[in-house]
């Protein structure tokens, strides 16, 4: 796993980098893998937290899992716009969910910061690429930065330095079994 | 979500299908995808267990985290084999944590086990999938099993509920950066 690597000097910053990580595609795993990292990272004493730009509903397991131990997991969205009288709603609590993960990203005092669901306020235009970059870019550089979310803009894959695509092959959904609780929320 | 189900009648019993989920790919994710079910079950008050059929180090972030919050994980593998003598070592300890994932599969006290890396004993033919199977069939029918692991077997496959491929896109070793904690383990 070290190769390309010559030396203690030259690799110590390298060892600190912090990742850019994307979680994406059409199946499932995306955020419980964020949600995983986020356990891992906080059993090693890091400081982590999580921000969904999607959810609505604070009772889904990870919040109960959270709070029970003190994980930050801030959920600020209005669910999915529907209505187009549900688009200014939207628009306007990822706008206030962007700027608490701005001053999170930038404050220094994280090590792992989850943006779930990201891709759903770049989608439909309420933010613009070039300034969720500008502020990665700015980011500390030991901060790893999670994204999750179906159809990442390029731009952000471009720059990010782990992509993985969560692909769906069986769904059990097909076959008539619905959401469940632990395995859905 | 709910399309296809006509009742109430008709779905209580597939509202708490235990399924058989498999994370398999030869990308990240695979095991903390796994992790965030367990913690989210965990957050449900559900009754939870990981067994690791490869790890044999207990000091990575999910044993830390596990143990802070009582979360069993159980580690119980010699590596990946290297060396012949290597290979009666590792055999022996997949059968024993077969056996204790089997009691624990069967026993009716879980609602959620992971079954980690779990690809490896199989490849290595130290288990059979037939054996495996067997099992997973004669399971309590509300209990979820995630299996995880690279070219998990076709049979297991077919058995399975939901499967998911984590698939590569972009990987940083690639550009030099070595594995680091909390992201890696």
């Amino acid at each position: 796993m070290e190769q390309g690597l010559t030396g203690a000097g030259s690799t110590s910053l390298k060892r600190r980098k912090g990742l850019v990580i994307v979680n994406t595609g059409n199946g499932k795993g995306k955020t419980t893998a964020a949600l995983g990292l986020l356990f891992r990272a906080w059993g090693h004493g890091m400081k982590v937290a999580m921000l969904q730009f999607l959810k609505s509903d604070a009772e889904c397991g990870e919040h109960l899992a959270a709070r029970r131990i003190g994980l930050e997991v801030i959920t600020h969205g209005s669910g999915f716009v529907r209505r187009p009288e549900d688009i200014e709603k939207g628009r306007k609590m990822a706008l206030e969910l962007w700027e608490m993960a701005k001053d999170k990203v930038l404050s220094g005092q994280y090590d792992m910061i989850v943006l779930d669901e990201f891709s759903y306020p770049l989608k439909l235009g309420w933010l613009a690429v070039d300034d969720v970059l500008d502020v990665l870019r700015r980011r500390p550089p030991t901060l790893h930065v999670i994204i999750t979310g179906r159809d990442i803009p390029a731009g952000i894959l471009d720059f990010a330095d782990l992509v993985t695509e969560m692909r769906e092959v069986k769904h059990p959904f097909r076959q008539g079994v619905v959401a469940q609780k632990g395995i859905e929320f």
